[in-house]
């Protein structure tokens, strides 16, 4: 049975989810969510999944939000990315600081600055945002100094968690060469058989509105 | 052996990890991270935890960060928080959810307009973020209705997570009186046996700095 994922390629943690289900090589297709059209905020959608928000994966029974979730459910059904047994605090430490300190704030910085109204546009919220993030990707820099990949030896949850936003060509204040741990742990990702970019993986990109 | 919680009481997300461990029955001892001291940016405590943020849990070799991660392992440990194995990505859903959309913008939150100095609080950031956190409130306040605990029919760890920062007295936007599912939920929270307040359980506390 072919799972579902409902999504749009402008958002980062679809392309969580959509990556790790690309790369587990379990047989999916996306449906797409046209978000800026305002569908995640329809009475439907909200019965469908109450936190109106993509992805939302679906299997048969089973309906799930939340790309972390999504991600552990990819894990259990295949055996891959979850990392050595020992590693599981670990990558599921790093997913959590991901939701918790970088895609949440790199998400919300990228709309406000790309996909907002350039007169509805918050300058003093984007600089802060940008200055909260500089501190993000500076953890990231840190600790992916002398290593191949965020948790253990092998591309975990971790790493599709935290690189999901870094791929996006529209401009939110991450320049890829300033952090060269981060451009070439991006690089080991993209090299991935299988890899896709998120414009290539789901529906919908900003050149479809213009 | 007794387990250390590295914490202070303003941090919610202490508060998660605290929590959880008081009412599992672990043997745990809170251990003061003087935050507002400077102490979670020190290279000691950064060698710690490179994140540079509390709560760290140390259990004999175990050193974890992030609160989700803690109530994972507390859960792991004890059985307790979990909910239904048929719940456990719905309980997970909801851990991330309050990292990603709850807990960081709530925290933050409360940080600009209690621990700042007011002439370094951003207006129109704080205004921002609660807006955010309202349409938080809201899914939350939706999903309580009819329901007595987030997921299934017992406190579990989405729980813990999601009433983290709303005990506090610091005014940051939410008025529990303007929700009452949500204040219900918390009111059920508070009567577990051996609930305590963030102020009860770990050191340090705003008037500490006064």
């Amino acid at each position: 049975m072919t799972i579902e994922l409902h999504c749009f390629g402008e958002s980062g943690n679809s392309y969580k989810a959509a990556l790790a289900l690309e790369l587990s090589g379990l047989p999916w297709e996306p449906v797409f969510v046209d978000f800026f059209g305002g569908a995640a905020r329809t009475d439907d959608f909200r019965g469908f999944n109450p936190m109106a928000e993509a992805p939302v994966l679906v299997d048969g029974d089973v309906t799930l939000s939340q790309s972390g979730a999504i991600q552990q459910y990819i894990t259990d059904k295949t055996g891959k990315f979850g990392g050595r047994p020992e590693d599981k605090y670990e990558v599921l430490r790093w997913v959590l600081w991901d939701n918790h300190k970088m895609s949440s704030q790199a998400g919300m910085t990228r709309f406000l600055i790309n996909f907002l109204p350039e007169k509805h546009r918050p300058p003093e919220v984007i600089a802060f945002m940008q200055g909260r993030l500089k501190a993000a990707y500076q953890t990231l820099e840190s600790h992916l100094e002398g290593r191949d990949w965020l948790v253990g030896d092998g591309l975990t949850n971790a790493d599709i968690s935290c690189c999901s936003y870094l791929y996006y060509p529209e401009p939110f204040g991450f320049d890829r060469a300033a952090w060269p741990h981060i451009d070439a742990w991006l690089s080991r990702i993209s090299a991935v058989p299988g890899w896709k970019h998120p414009y290539d993986l789901m529906p919908g990109r900003p050149s479809d509105r213009t």
